[in-house]
């Protein structure tokens, strides 16, 4: 793990790395020592380890909690290159939607392929920053909507470290096999008029989730549409609740 | 308005009354004077205005927030006499479940009967209680599931001085129709295991209500399991955020 910049912000410390070629940001309080709970983040399609939706919400993480937070850019994303494997997978798709082919089958099966990469990737990172002096071996939990829900329940249902995950934005299609194996408590985010995930669909992948403490929160809304405030309350509610 | 008896325990003051027939119970701070917000309470079937689910959230209402709550017996219930006519209808409807007919059209049809007596009963007792000098005409929420949504959504629809509801464990088919004219920020409770409420027929009353606010929750559960503690401390955040 290699620090690249450091740099400091309303007592939010800012840590950008890499992990061999896996580009990376570590949020802390500032001036912080000794073992915290840590929150992984993953970001959504498009989208990068500092997207705004990232960005707010490990600041308060940082702030209100005094967690550390960690995100990585997903492969393809951010600043890593574009991968020729998923990119021809992605033009390829492109031909089949065109040609008819259902886009939900087809987002499952590509987020399948990238999570066998992910998974591995987020969990070295999660090794790395709990090396750090001050993160440290404490409780870990995970924050992922859309292509974070599609990566982050393979992640979750593989690593024990998770103890509480807020996913969301995500359907049964694409996500249920790994779902039924999350036991930790979830918070799962729903936009109602959510045009990308057919409403169902969402539904079956809160229903599909083996965890006996879960929670379903639907507002209403679209599938990139800002979440209403309390959401991100209840989300800071929900990881005190159940990491410190 | 006739107050019969007043006591007082941990901070909260109890004053029972009757307000023409209606049996009802106002809690308020110990030592309380001026306006202050009020939440309306409404029971479950076979229930009573007392029941432990009404007081607990009530004496948290009071203690953390300094609102006035007030609940009142429905007709048959509590300390009001069996009503014939509800009797009979209740009756009757046994049999046609026994011969058959779909149990909840059946009780869709009785809380509509019920709500025609209802819903002026509980403006009456708003009037009375917002007249009272430690009450005031502050802002004023609902709080009322199972039952207490289906007599509940038919008085937050008629009633202007209602800003905000807490409703659930109820479907469509009792109460679409007068949920959809409910315009106030709205959160709704489902036990995602109720095995009265079909999930479709909760959902679909979720989707029914106009309120361009609206948030819905659903925990694992059956329909009269205690509900998780968190839900009564989004309660309470709810209720904080629209009415002070």
């Amino acid at each position: 793990m290699r620090i690249i910049s450091e740099t400091s912000s309303d007592g939010v410390r800012e840590q950008l790395f890499t992990l061999g070629d896996i580009p990376g940001v570590l949020w802390t309080p500032d001036g912080a020592t000794g073992i915290r709970p840590l929150i992984v983040m993953g970001h959504g399609g498009g989208q990068h380890k500092k997207a705004p939706g990232i960005l707010t919400r490990a600041h308060r993480f940082v702030r209100e909690c005094g967690f550390a937070v960690v995100a990585a850019d997903v492969p393809g994303h951010g600043d890593r290159p574009v991968d020729p494997e998923y990119d021809r997978i992605n033009t390829e798709n492109q031909a089949r939607v065109a040609a008819g082919e259902d886009l939900a089958a087809l987002i499952a099966e590509f987020q399948a392929v990238v999570a066998r990469q992910t998974v591995p990737e987020w969990q070295a990172v999660l090794d790395a920053v709990q090396s750090l002096e001050h993160v440290g071996t404490g409780p870990a939990g995970y924050w992922g909507v859309s292509l974070g829900c599609g990566l982050g329940v393979p992640f979750v249902a593989a690593e024990p470290r998770i103890r509480a995950a807020v996913l969301g934005l995500g359907g049964a299609a694409a996500s249920a096999e790994p779902a039924a194996r999350i036991t930790v408590p979830v918070e799962f985010l729903m936009q109602w008029d959510d045009e990308r995930v057919p409403r169902t669909q969402g539904l079956a992948l809160f229903d599909a989730l083996g965890s006996a403490e879960k929670t379903l929160h639907a507002n209403p809304g679209k599938h990139a549409d800002i979440l209403p405030a309390y959401e991100l309350d209840s989300t800071v509610h929900f990881f005190t609740r159940h990491l410190t």
